[in-house]
C-alpha cells in the first residue's frame, strides 16, 4: 500500500517536473502538445446554466488530469452567446483519455441540448506564455 | 538603497499573492481582467521572421510586466498564417502600460509590414484554468 503510494508520488512528481521543464511536450515519449480552439454558440436561454457546468468541467479537468495543461474559456463581449475556448492538452492521447472522463461525459451530455452551433479548429502553438509561481523560483513559463 | 530594494521586493510579493488569491483581478483596485483575442493575417514570405519576433515580444513582455498575466499564441495548422493570440491582461491600465513599453513598440514597429489584416475582440473571462505549479501547493490556478 506504501510502495503504491511512493510511486503515485513519484510519477506526479516527474509530470510536473516535465511540465515545468518547458518543452514543447509536457510527456516527450506521447509526442507534441495538442492545442485547439472551440469555437461555440450557445441557446440564450439556457447562457447562464451552461457556464456553470462548462466551468465546473474546466475545473475538474485541469485539476484531476495530468495531461490537461490549460483550458480558458471566454465569452465574446459584443455577443455573448458566442463562446470560445483554448485548450491545451499534453499529447493527443492526454486528449482522447480526456474524453472518456466522467467530467467530460457529464458536460456532453447535459449541455447537448445548450450547444447550438460548435467549430473545432486545430492549431499549431507558438509560444504559451503565462506568470507561473514556479515551484523552481521561475517568473514565468513559456512553452 | 537597501530599503528600495526591500520596497521592491515587498510589492512584488503582494502582485504575486492577488495573482494566486484567484479572484476575476490581480490588482483589485484597477477594476477586471482584461482579456482579448487578437486575429492576424502575416505575409506568408514573412511567417518565420514574424514568428520568431512575436514570441521575443510574447516572452519580454510576460517576464517584464507584473500586468501582462498570459500571452498565448497559435497558427491555425490548416492555414499557418492566420495566426490567434489570447492576452490576459491584469486591468485596462496594464494593458495601456503594456503599449508602451520598449519591448512591444520595437514589435509594432518592426512587424508592420508583416502583418495584412489585424482583427481584435474584445472578450469576457468565463474561466482561466491553467497547472499553476504553485508556491502554495495549489496543483492548479483557476480565475
Amino acid at each position: 500500500m506504501r510502495k503504491q503510494k511512493k510511486l503515485r508520488a513519484l510519477a506526479l512528481a516527474a509530470t510536473t517536473l516535465s511540465v515545468i521543464g518547458g518543452a514543447t511536450s509536457a510527456t516527450a515519449q506521447e509526442g507534441p502538445l495538442m492545442v485547439r480552439i472551440a469555437e461555440l454558440q450557445i441557446d440564450p436561454a439556457q447562457l447562464v446554466a451552461y457556464k456553470a457546468i462548462l466551468k465546473e468541467q474546466q475545473e475538474a479537468a485541469v485539476r484531476l488530469e495530468p495531461g490537461v495543461l490549460m483550458l480558458h474559456s471566454v465569452a465574446i463581449t459584443s455577443a455573448p452567446t458566442r463562446i470560445r475556448l483554448l485548450e491545451v492538452y499534453a499529447s493527443r492521447s492526454a486528449y482522447e483519455s480526456h474524453l472518456r472522463t466522467p467530467h467530460f461525459v457529464k458536460y456532453k451530455t447535459t449541455t447537448e441540448s445548450m450547444v447550438k452551433a460548435l467549430e473545432l479548429i486545430e492549431t499549431t502553438p507558438i509560444l504559451l506564455c503565462a506568470k507561473s509561481n514556479g515551484t523552481l523560483g521561475e517568473p514565468i513559463l513559456c512553452r
